[in-house]
């Protein structure tokens, strides 16, 4: 049973079965990982745009980060950029960034379980996916890299938004499902479907660390 | 009673309540009208991309195409490409493209109802955005547009990732909610309960025909 | 007399207008300023990347930046992002940037007489042109702006490039001639004359002040 | 000796060595073979952007793609796009797109030598660079390529633009001289410079050769 199965209707998943959607995507040769907005904000309970799921990722985010290191498989973070002018904060409709907590530069660290080592680099987006506004698929490129693996939080916003632009530019998408979190189950669910059916693999952590565990890049 | 009341669940839209998201982000003072993907493989009956809100959408997207030209509002249209190779089929999990009937050109026709008029420019593109790929948003720059006002299918995929983009190129995103559709109802409600969380305003076309019919932009 | 007559053959000159080339592409209703690339490690003469041309143009740069701020015409800087990885540096063909000069954070400062004010951002950038990897075009299309008026270092290198992708996304380019600059005179008029000839205006300043002076974006 | 040695002073190839510019990107392991731009309006003599050397490429590049089939190295070629209307069209500074000739089809067909064969897409474009506005990006990542040999016209236009995309994704940028030319020399041998200086290797077609009869991609 996937678990989207008590969002999505039986009659909904069958209409996905008549344009032939879902399989999988599969495994490359050179996967990277990345982990998306980690961030004490994201994570801490004491910030606006925390939820307790984001908690419980963590140490599945933690794992792969290990089994990473191990492969010599790269590692990008991404976090949010402090907006300095209304043109850079952009149409985002919230008002929690002007928070005084999320003024702090605190907000924007990866959280601490999660830090970034040597060698791993942290790229500030201003907006929800990881490609947009920065130069991460050319740093994918630099490394031949043909499988992506997302983490991070949130699954239905910048989660989602990543592995459509990775699909977009022909990366094989892999969700490893206890990795990502959102701060509605409704939402995560769906997200995850969607995902699923058309862009990407979503599949448990365990058999994405064996790939790891097979696979290097570096 | 917002349409996505009986899929979100109250404590979930609190949540967003918490991040301060939601809200209106406003018309601008120089629109542009998008319709997305109506072509015959997505409204037809016949196709396997086809779903019933299609045909229910037409009549509300065409009452926006005469208001848009009445008033010198620029439009634009999508529809899918024809792969030639499996690099430029990319990584779409579906194998529905493969059918006889979406191997016909008239499979990425624009739906007859709402056939292109003179100087109305049809883009193709490979990938769900209506940016990805494309020159759109030189288009968009060209007439110094604002304002997107989305519509066409599906609510969760193209228009979705058309809405993204948009946002993540400061535009000003309208989704009037009786011309966008889905395969799928959860899916569909989820998708304009986020796009009108945080990306742009889920609205009645009612009050998109208002606007257009007192704003242009040519 | 242009400035490029002395390096581009008249035959060749001729060949560009068999092709209906130059003309004038004109001033558009909302400028933004650009100045690229005027940090330390481009301007000081202590630095590898410095020229002399670079400090004569500071005092024209100068005069277009009082103008913009009068005229609320919004101002952007970029300077060069310091990479922390190969992947960052990416395939730059220089030896340059390991000089101990380079790796101090001075080097990417904005040079003093030209120190941006308040609410002017400075972009970061790892290649030639200031649109890639960054999120300048959301930022200009947030104020609608039309028109970019490109001024800095080096005209072959990160001015053209700059130039090329405004010319992409439709901007009207508008160069004023003193107020860029190259390490080589040669690569320096060529450039120019391709720019005038095919992408934008190579006007002298004091056109670009007066245009200023009467016309404001903000 | 190179090609640039009669209109690149010495004193200014001196200001390139202080920067520790040139030497060598080198060869990859999985190689593309591009050719832009070679269609009839750019090779038939009877067309207004034709010009003599464009004739003299085609026998150097036919050799190429022979080798390149050979050893299943993935072929693109691009054309001009027919813009259908200004906002399409742009602001390219040339009146020489509206004659007679050029409203014809067969303008932008790739010249009859060169002819693709079956799976060798051509992608149309509406800019310069051969990544701008299309999905090109994609489909090289489709097959991890890590080398991209630019070959077509004009060296000073549109391969000079493909080269700096190809450049700021992070391929390794190849130029077989003998293939590349332009309407004029000195914009030829200037552009030569400096792709061989920041971007990418400029190098004889020989070398090219040898190294395509050795390596293959598919």
């Amino acid at each position: 049973m996937a678990i989207w199965d008590d969002v999505i209707p039986a009659e909904e998943q069958a209409q996905y079965e008549k344009g032939g959607w879902g399989g999988r995507v599969g495994f490359g040769e050179r996967p990277a990982l990345l982990v998306v907005d980690m961030s004490n904000s994201f994570v801490d309970p004491r910030y606006p745009y925390s939820s307790p799921p984001a908690l419980a990722a963590v140490p599945h985010i933690k794992r792969l980060l290990e089994a990473a290191r191990s492969g010599n498989t790269p590692i990008w973070y991404t976090t949010g950029a402090r907006a300095r002018t209304d043109a850079e904060r952009g149409r985002w409709k919230t008002t929690g960034t002007s928070s005084p907590l999320m003024l702090d530069p605190k907000a924007s660290e990866i959280y601490s379980d999660l830090k970034p080592q040597e060698g791993e680099v942290v790229i500030t987006k201003s907006h929800p996916s990881a490609f947009f506004g920065t130069n991460l698929v050319s740093q994918l490129i630099y490394w031949s890299v043909d499988t992506l693996i997302v983490t991070g939080t949130v699954t239905s916003g910048c989660i989602r938004a990543t592995c459509l632009d990775a699909f977009n530019y022909n990366y094989r998408v892999i969700v490893p499902q206890e990795c990502v979190c959102d701060r509605g189950q409704v939402s995560h669910k769906v997200a995850l479907f969607e995902i699923h059916m058309k862009y990407g693999d979503v599949i448990p952590v365990e058999e994405v660390l064996t790939y790891l565990e097979t696979t290097g890049t570096g």
